[in-house]
């Protein structure tokens, strides 16, 4: 097994490389001086070159190929499973090309921003052609013969199809579209009002954090502009922001990543620093935030927890009662940005990217025409029209750095998590009094027991099925939300 | 001129790398959760890996075969001298030596720490003995036929040589133990009194440093049990600690820190990630850190300007006047710990390590015979007794982690200081008047220009030549003192 072992070896010092990565990565958002960002993007590619090195040494592959993976146990086999993955996926694109994509999609962001501050679509059209056309010639290289969408899925969920999601995301789109516009029918919850002092919002916001079990001794929660988790095993770091008037917005962006990041930290010490020591997929990554942040964090159980807690901190806020707190925090408003969306409109949001994304790479869509298309389809779905490109077909960094295939992963998050909700509250019945305490040990401790502890062990569908006896489906979803939705706007 | 620009290319990455590994010991000491030390134990060891064999590859040889140095401009000449020098340091010692010493230093430091919590030496001279020999051994390596401690001195400055120091050393220790003596013999100045709130020291602190003209564009400014600066170019950062009823701790730190990074920020941006875009020596970093701190900052003029600062900021905090206040910030101290020894007492510290040091490494001194070593030596110079091992031989953790030839580029830095001080009058005869006011431009500017722009293009001792016109010689800090304590005990 000396194979296995020194093979075992490189991937360990690989991933402790990549944790350093990682590392600069949040650094850069959190602490960095703002005159240091050349000297930074060259520290990144130095050690990018190190990982892509890394990653395509020969050696991998003959160390794989004088592997018997049948001597293997589950573990070695998983693996074997991942390492072969990841070395087909790096050795299949070329060094330039993979170069080419690092050098424009830099450079596109900064387009982006740039357009979207002008609210104008077609100063970022012409970037955005010279990113499809990178991306889809990176795909052709992924998938051989295969469909260059499926390929570039991998990516993020590794085992799903363009149909499959297709597929599901049909069945669920006209449910949400029908539920949305009922909820517009009915009569609004108030909204909040007021101003919520920023550092009483972080002190309250580090308390909920520990609240969902997330461990500061392997841990800490900083403020960044945009939410984001970071780092895996003994150092995992989540990120949130402060809006004085906007105290949820907090509260939820750490209860959110805290999900990513417990995940992180409640994987196996086993896999420490080994391709199964982290989320199974981008997916199951989400299903872990979304039954965080909402279908524990946004029940009517947790938010009586959390309106006592708010009013411990901020005295009286104006909100009468929880019952009426918990209308507040799950009201759902016409909005146009993804980010800020409620679980209702979140998911149309997503769809929408899904079928416009797969659409411009298989050429169906022209650039030229992506602007109106979104336009189209989100009066469509949402039932108002986009007022500016800032609102809309700008909205999202995610094209102009070249994640495409990323947008599905964040529905089928929440299909996951509909799936492992039902399944908790079954095997747990008194889950609402405890969470109406404050006490959400039995709900982390479930989904550390039944999916985080695993990390990469199992391919992503799998976890969710093994965990929740279900096979992911669209429906467990749709019941959560008519349900809940149903009742708060008495539907 | 290819291989030039290969072998500069090759050196952009490495010094890239270097500084995140740079990056990682300051977020050790400022920002990693407690819980992540073996994990970042991994990731610093990988990336010293990548560092080694970056800093040890044939193709730097080959390089600087290929290259006549001689058609090269004085830039060029000066970045093959160090990137020579580097790489033969690199080669010349076994990887298995280098090894060795990286892991039996990093457990010696926690046996340091245990001994010292209780006092005990000869918990600890075991461990002392076997560095001592790796060490020695490294030395040899290093030193082929010459002297063992010269070889050794050679990382921290290079150029000189344990005769030169002796030679130097020698002249300013029976001068620095005069002073100290009669100082003993005068009236003590008062101390200061009352507590000071944290975080209103972290405030002003932040102001000294900016004062200073330290930029925070590039840099800033957190806490750290042991004050520290980290980072070249475009990302330098310092740390300083607080303590209630010592807010000088705190300035002081900072303004010392101060001096090293503003230093490294000040380096022309021509030699940014390049081998010259460092400072030139310990030596020579530490002359700006003593000057800011010391020359400039323990000033008459600047404490009068401080005193006002602290007022605003603690209100009236026990002290009557700007030459009460000066008095106290200069009070000599009947101490036990060199970081906290006042300007007379300081190098008496260091001149007694390094006689130490340099007859451990020669054999001339046994580790058994260490602490009566340094306790007879400690009562001679200071004129009082060593109470216990954690106030003597066992309070830095320099030796325990190898740091051998390490101390006497303390000294060699207020030496230099004195040098460049003298000069600085010279040329700058109203900085009395700015300083005051709280301008150190003047000041920090003829640094800047004299100095710092600099980086490592010169030699060590040449730096302070060019600099101040003075052969670097302890005469001048010898004037400097005498005159300063003179003056405020009344010698």
């Amino acid at each position: 097994m000396t194979a296995y072992a020194d093979l075992m070896a490189h991937q360990r010092e690989t991933q402790a490389l990549s944790q350093v990565m990682g590392r600069l990565g949040w650094d850069q958002e959190t602490m960095m001086p703002r005159g240091a960002a050349a000297q930074r993007a060259e520290e990144m590619a130095a050690l990018e070159g190190v990982l892509h090195s890394r990653r395509t040494d020969p050696k991998v592959a003959e160390w794989l190929e004088s592997i018997d993976a049948a001597g293997l146990d589950e573990v070695g086999r998983a693996q074997i499973r991942h390492i072969r993955r990841a070395y087909e996926r790096a050795s299949k694109v070329p060094a330039a090309l993979a170069a080419r994509i690092a050098r424009v999609t830099s450079e596109a962001q900064g387009t982006w921003a740039e357009a979207r501050a002008e609210d104008d679509f077609a100063a970022f059209a012409p970037t955005l052609t010279e990113v499809l056309a990178l991306k889809r010639e990176e795909g052709q290289a992924l998938a051989a013969s295969g469909d260059v969408y499926d390929a570039m899925l991998q990516d993020y969920e590794p085992g799903t199809t363009g149909a499959e999601l297709e597929a599901m995301f049909g069945a669920l789109r006209p449910e949400l579209s029908k539920l949305r516009a009922a909820v517009r029918e009915a009569k609004a919850p108030p909204q909040l009002t007021g101003t919520f002092d920023e550092g009483a919002q972080m002190k309250l916001t580090r308390q909920l954090a520990r609240t969902f079990g997330y461990d500061m001794s392997h841990g800490r929660v900083d403020k960044a502009v945009h939410p984001f988790s970071s780092g895996s095993g003994l150092d995992v770091r989540v990120t949130t922001r402060t809006n004085p008037t906007d105290p949820f917005n907090c509260f939820y962006s750490t209860i959110h990543e805290v999900g990513h990041g417990a995940y992180e930290q409640n994987i196996s010490r086993d896999y420490l620093l080994t391709p199964l020591g982290q989320g199974a997929s981008m997916g199951v990554h989400e299903s872990q935030s979304r039954i965080y942040e909402n279908q524990i964090g946004r029940s009517r159980a947790f938010t009586g927890f959390l309106f006592a807690q708010m009013k411990e901190a901020f005295g009286d806020f104006g909100v009468a009662n929880a019952e009426t707190f918990y209308k507040i925090v799950n009201r759902v408003s016409d909005g146009f940005i993804r980010t800020e969306a409620d679980e209702l409109q979140y998911n149309l949001h997503v769809l929408m990217r899904f079928d416009l994304e797969r659409a411009l790479i298989s050429h169906d869509l022209q650039v030229a025409d992506l602007e109106a298309a979104w336009n189209d389809r989100f009066e469509a779905d949402f039932g108002y029209a986009v007022d500016k490109a800032s609102n809309g077909v700008l909205q999202d960094v995610h094209w102009s750095v070249g994640l495409i295939g990323y947008f599905p992963t964040y529905t089928l998050g929440n299909v996951y998590a509909g799936c492992l909700n039902e399944a908790m509250r079954a095997d747990l019945p008194d889950l609402d009094a405890d969470l109406a305490r404050g006490d959400t040990t039995a709900a982390t401790g479930w989904l550390q027991q039944s999916v985080q502890q695993h990390g990469g062990l199992f391919e992503p569908r799998e976890v969710i099925e093994k965990a929740s006896g279900i096979t992911p489906n669209e429906a467990p979803l749709i019941r959560y939300l008519s349900q809940k939705f149903g009742d708060l706007y008495g539907l």
